[in-house]
């Protein structure tokens, strides 16, 4: 038994979660916002008991330290020495990381490197790693990348049609994300169908605020749909997804915005917001498209065929599919997204029922027994993930010292 | 009986083709090269024979003066109303034409009000449409445009996920190209099936120097993978397709480029030439892969894999496929690139004989009879296809004055 720390490090915030490994059962999970900012919010839940304290914390070691008295105080632990592995999310593993790694000088270096690849990300991971190793130095730490499990990609998947010097002299490619999710629904896909994940050939769909989507092939990921970063691929809440590369030259020349004004227009203000034109969330844009509103309507039209599309493309590329997963907030909540991608399927295989999809809880599969591509409704557990890799990776320093 | 006039005017280029119809017998074509630089070069086929000259012309409308007295001094026509009609391809029609359209004053000014979305082709097609009417102008001319037959698609399909003014104010959408190409050889396939086009399900591959890929339902494109410009879709000879459009902004951070340089080497630099380093012909690069070149190889791959992904992507949307066609340049002769294709695609119903494929003339299919889906390969005839709208369009003024 071990108590394993997943912690996610935005750039004012520190999400949590103490899971006890190997059972996978979360002890206790909460967040601090606005670090650094008025206001600073502390929230965890433990027990079904939900607190919540504003108060100033300047940084993020001071948020740790808080996080960890907090623990105390609460009796959900009694010594920090219970505390046997952290495991960090790090968005950008770049090509030096293809899994998880125990976290040494050597990893935070290197971590530092790809950097530049996630400029906004990476360097915030790192705070939060380091205010770990502050406060824990003797708990050993693990880095987990979203970018780890698309390193199996092959070369013309990830490659780019550019100079191929793009790719030598800027790593400029296709990196994935959101890898510790797809992972996780795919280890479980194979649970599910009880069939060797080496055998199946996987369709993993995240549709998030952000959405990517993976071919998953023996259990490695063979291609996915975001790309170099997070904007590539499907149409998102406010993220465009791909559109012809010329388009920005003459958006800048229409609008006379600069080309990280169109680039940031492309992040913050396209997608479902764009074209419904009021709300990137489809819980929203689905309720207006149920009155009438034409807009709303589209914007859920085009992210059902965007999404269709690539389960076709991931299809042909593994010629063939035996399983669809559908994960995150409209993957697992949106019946009406699953029932217009899955629409007229029945060619490549996929035989599903109304009546299992239209069902939110706990309902796992959509298709029918029978049907030769099962469909799946999966929630992701990335926490869950981060601590399976942490304790494989930790030395096994609860053994030795509860022993 | 008829004879018509095929023309592509370029920057400074006159491509002509005089076809006999409605028999779509080829009276006699050629080019003007050169036109307005030192020694422009005049080139005529007919009835075997090739004449070439090289002089000065100074202008489009010399060039028609020259030709127009080639064909009389060859004895190919007796009288300059032996021609019934000029078809004139155009670029771009924007929104404005979904279909070819008998020129009148009104059309010249719709085709300059469209020019700002194809700046280097619509203005240069219309000094060409101009030179024949000041030279000829009592006989009809017609515009076929580029993208006429992409103006069926519906919105999810030519929709980018940006803020939806953008398509209003902007007329930022996908528009399409090849669509005569497309359209002529859809037909050839419904012809060669001997079935009716309202009720078949097609993916035409057009695979030249530029390559674009159509989704045909019922006879019209719902779908195509070029965009709002030429750039978009496939890898291609130097164009890059589609790439993550964030990436512009690093390589601009990277290399000090400007966005119009960085758009100018995605067109020019990138795709087969980028990939191979050392040619945009994929005949250059099957040769060098034969012999061992590892990026030739990588550029076969990652050619093959975007046609792949896009024919998935189409059969998806039509939920099923009835035949796959293969044209132009590469689509017509690379039985490798035919083969890396339809590599493992029986589970979508497609079942073809290598040696069926591996022989170059006059094989129009390459699928087995019992295969559900057909593989053809089908020579594009755009300049038929001109002159049949042509035809079609133009008062029959033959009629009368032959009678």
């Amino acid at each position: 038994m071990a108590k394993i720390f997943a912690i996610n490090a935005g750039s004012s915030s520190l999400k949590f979660q103490l899971l006890e490994m190997p059972e996978e059962v979360n002890i206790t999970k909460g967040v601090v916002e606005r670090i650094g900012l008025k206001d600073s919010v502390f929230t965890i839940e433990a027990c079904g008991k939900k607190v919540k304290v504003v108060q100033e914390i300047a940084n993020h070691q001071e948020a740790v330290k808080i996080l960890l008295n907090k623990l105390l105080s609460l009796g959900i632990i009694s010594s920090f020495d219970e505390i046997d592995g952290i495991g960090h999310r790090v968005v950008h593993g770049g090509e030096t990381f293809s899994e998880s790694v125990l976290i040494t000088p050597e990893v935070l270096r290197g971590i530092e490197e790809v950097s530049e690849l996630a400029p906004l990300h990476n360097p915030v991971n790192l705070i939060g790693i380091k205010a770990f190793l502050h406060l824990l130095p003797n708990v050993p730490s693990v880095a987990v990348f979203d970018t780890a499990f698309h390193q199996t990609m092959p070369e013309p998947a990830f490659l780019y049609s550019l100079p191929y010097d793009y790719y030598q002299q800027y790593g400029i490619r296709k990196y994935g994300f959101h890898g510790t999710s797809h992972q996780y629904v795919s280890q479980r896909c194979a649970e599910l169908l009880k069939r060797p994940i080496e055998k199946l050939r996987l369709v993993s769909c995240h549709l998030g605020n952000g959405a990517s989507i993976t071919a998953i092939n023996g259990g490695q990921s063979i291609d996915t749909s975001m790309g170099f970063t997070p904007l590539a691929g499907l149409t998102m809440g406010t993220r465009s997804g791909n559109i012809d590369p010329a388009l920005i030259s003459y958006i800048i020349q229409k609008t006379g915005q600069t080309v990280d004004e169109v680039v940031d227009m492309l992040n913050k203000k396209s997608g479902l917001l764009g074209i419904s034109g009021f709300s990137s969330d489809l819980r929203d844009i689905q309720e207006e498209a149920e009155k009438g509103n034409k807009r709303a309507e589209l914007a859920i039209q085009v992210f059902a065929e965007r999404i269709r599309k690539y389960i076709g493309m991931y299809a042909i590329q593994m010629n063939g599919l035996d399983a669809i997963i559908f994960t995150a907030g409209i993957g697992e909540n949106s019946d009406v997204i699953r029932a217009r991608v899955l629409e007229g399927l029945e060619f490549l295989g996929v035989y599903w029922n109304p009546s299992f999809n239209n069902v939110q809880d706990n309902q796992v599969f959509i298709s029918y027994r029978h049907s030769p591509v099962k469909v799946l409704v999966i929630p992701t557990n990335e926490e869950v993930m981060i601590a399976r890799d942490t304790v494989r990776l930790t030395p096994h320093k609860s053994q030795f010292v509860r022993a």
